[in-house]
């Protein structure tokens, strides 16, 4: 039985996950779970899947949740909390469904520990991939990816060697706002934006897959998950979503992993990894899904891409700056309090002044990570709302 | 330096074979060339490639090629001959791009003598699959598929568990007459048959891909090199042939290997594996290469296909008998000697009078073979001719 701690448990990734696991009964055992401000669901799921600890982001709500749980788990609450339980010593295997920059501790938390980490949140790595990689590395803990781009580069570089990579291809949907005008995007609405043609997933990730920046962050995961410089990975707009992304090899050959658009395939992949378990999921029909479609990304309407780029040349503290910058910008927009030109705007900001902010040790990471944080705000504060 | 034996070196894999060798000078020292008839080209190629050993088919063949090489050069002939180069003390690997049941002795021949083998010749599997994949698990050595299919799910197959497998798909280009009526087919010639829309292949190859047989050959080659039941493989029409094959796994998961449809790609694959090395030839363009379409084959116009999945399920001798009586059948065709559904008529008989034939050793499964190719000749002279 595989122990698991479930972090950010009732967002789209944690509520998936749990759908897996009740899919496997008898093969995993939740030993603890992490929330946000969603108390009821979390109540519910810690009483069905009865874990030792169950960690809140807030203290007041701590106390309220413990009142209605079995005194048998225990309640913990803060970035403290979160961290206890993705230390927790009884999990084999931490999935980190944390959206956001609150995800680098506890992800960093877990390796350190040695925990396997079924992570998918790439925030984590954008912003602090050099620390997690190399402690990774140094504790033996496995980074399993979950986002699906990642998972289907893990799929394809099994049994295959990293330095015979040419090109990592990801690909992306090109988002709602695939062969938008600029005009057009300028005036785009979060509604508009959250109407996403091929994933069901949250709020956030769907307004970054809008704006393109969802694939650049993908591009600095990729770095650091396959050890690849930013030269050697490129991104490929394919609508259909059905091929999850591509390795190209030395000798020409590619490797592409294909499947249904639902996050439950690489959750279970990672939950099960090594091994491959019977999916009671529909089965993908290659003939059904129609023709597969590829073309060159819109670097001109999408400028987040680029901007992705750059800071992963730029280097240093650049990722999680800019990554921060977008979290920001990204909340505005939902709220209708910042266009969708905005975002790049405020990511460019903050580049422009934290670039070269310290990143010696994961705290310089977090000071950047709010430096950028408070940037954006003020930019967008003072009037850039289209 | 990989030491190599060609088998078939003035065929179309053999010809390609002797290209990736020049393109990687110092990576491979060829020790045994085999051609059949084309002694110009043989002797051009022993003349460039100084092996210790040449066969040739014919004795009065060797003599006249002995005497255009140097006496260092020792010339072989006949099967014996074709054997003697297979098992070549020397040889590290043995290539086998041999056409047609004249490959199943010397793929035989190689793997007992512990090499491993790069195999083009499909009938070898096809026919006596059964005893060479035991003999090849006996003495250790390796068959790496060549042809682009099965080359594919090899690649796919890194790092993967066989027994993880639900389904292979075997992609099909569905050949030249993809969407022909039957009437259409009936009348079909040669000279349209052998216009093949995405591969420059070999003429009976070819004749093979415009009736389907090439890729029921092909299930039963996957049949054996991948130890999967037949109910697990199938065949997906593919006009483009850029997905060279796919697999389908236990979890819902496909992975699929592309490229570009030049079989010095399969064939470096496998005089470098396990490693990939930077390919000479030009680089694979996604975009460029457009949609992506998928079909269910058309079994009806194609009776072949099922042909061969009935022979498979027949097992013993039938799949060797079914390939034999297509063998004679093709060349009939190729000729103008027999229609285009002369061809699965001749299998249809062969099969009908010889699928119980013995099939205990593997000079039973050459019995089988003379046999079915008799039946087909008297089949086919006796008029079914359309």
């Amino acid at each position: 039985m595989k122990r698991l701690t479930i972090l950010g448990s009732t967002g789209s990734i944690g509520t998936s996950t749990i759908d897996v696991i009740a899919s496997r009964p008898g093969e995993f055992r939740v030993v603890a779970l992490a929330g946000g401000r969603n108390l009821d669901r979390l109540a519910e799921q810690a009483r069905a899947l009865t874990p030792e600890l169950v960690a809140v982001a807030d203290a007041a709500d701590a106390s309220r949740l413990a009142g209605r749980l079995p005194a048998t788990i225990r309640v913990v609450s803060g970035r403290d909390g979160l961290v206890e339980a993705a230390r927790h010593p009884d999990a084999d295997l931490v999935v980190c469904g944390l959206v956001g920059a609150v995800g680098i501790e506890p992800t960093f938390a877990a390796v350190d520990a040695g925990k396997d980490v079924a992570l998918a949140n790439k925030e984590a790595l954008v912003a602090a991939g050099a620390f997690i990689v190399a402690r990774a590395q140094a504790t033996g803990a496995r980074i399993l990816p979950v986002d699906s781009e990642h998972n289907a580069l893990h799929q394809c570089l099994r049994g295959e060697s990293t330095d015979q990579i040419k090109t990592i291809w990801l690909t992306a949907s090109g988002g709602p706002f695939r062969g938008w005008t600029k005009d057009a995007l300028a005036a785009a609405t979060p509604e508009q934006a959250l109407k996403h043609p091929t994933w069901v997933m949250g709020p956030k990730v769907t307004i970054d897959s809008a704006t393109l920046m969802n694939k650049g962050l993908e591009v600095i995961e990729a770095r650091w998950l396959f050890g690849v410089s930013a030269a050697r990975i490129r991104v490929v707009v394919h609508p259909e979503s059905i091929v999850h992304s591509l390795v190209e090899f030395v000798d020409g050959s590619l490797k592409a992993q294909l499947g249904r658009t639902d996050m439950r395939h690489p959750i279970q992949y990672a939950l099960t990894y090594p091994d491959r378990r019977p999916s009671t999921l529909p089965a993908f029909d290659l003939v059904a899904a129609g023709p597969l479609r590829f073309a060159a990304p819109d670097l001109e309407c999408f400028p987040c891409l680029q901007l992705a780029y750059d800071a992963l040349a730029l280097g240093g503290a650049a990722p999680a700056v800019a990554n921060a910058a977008n979290e920001v910008a990204v909340a505005a927009f939902l709220s209708h309090r910042a266009g969708f030109y905005d975002i790049p705007a405020a990511i460019r900001a903050a580049l422009n002044r934290h670039a070269g902010a310290p990143a010696a040790t994961l705290d310089d990471i977090l000071d950047a990570d709010r430096l950028a944080r408070q940037t954006a705000i003020d930019v967008l504060a003072s009037g850039v709302q289209s």
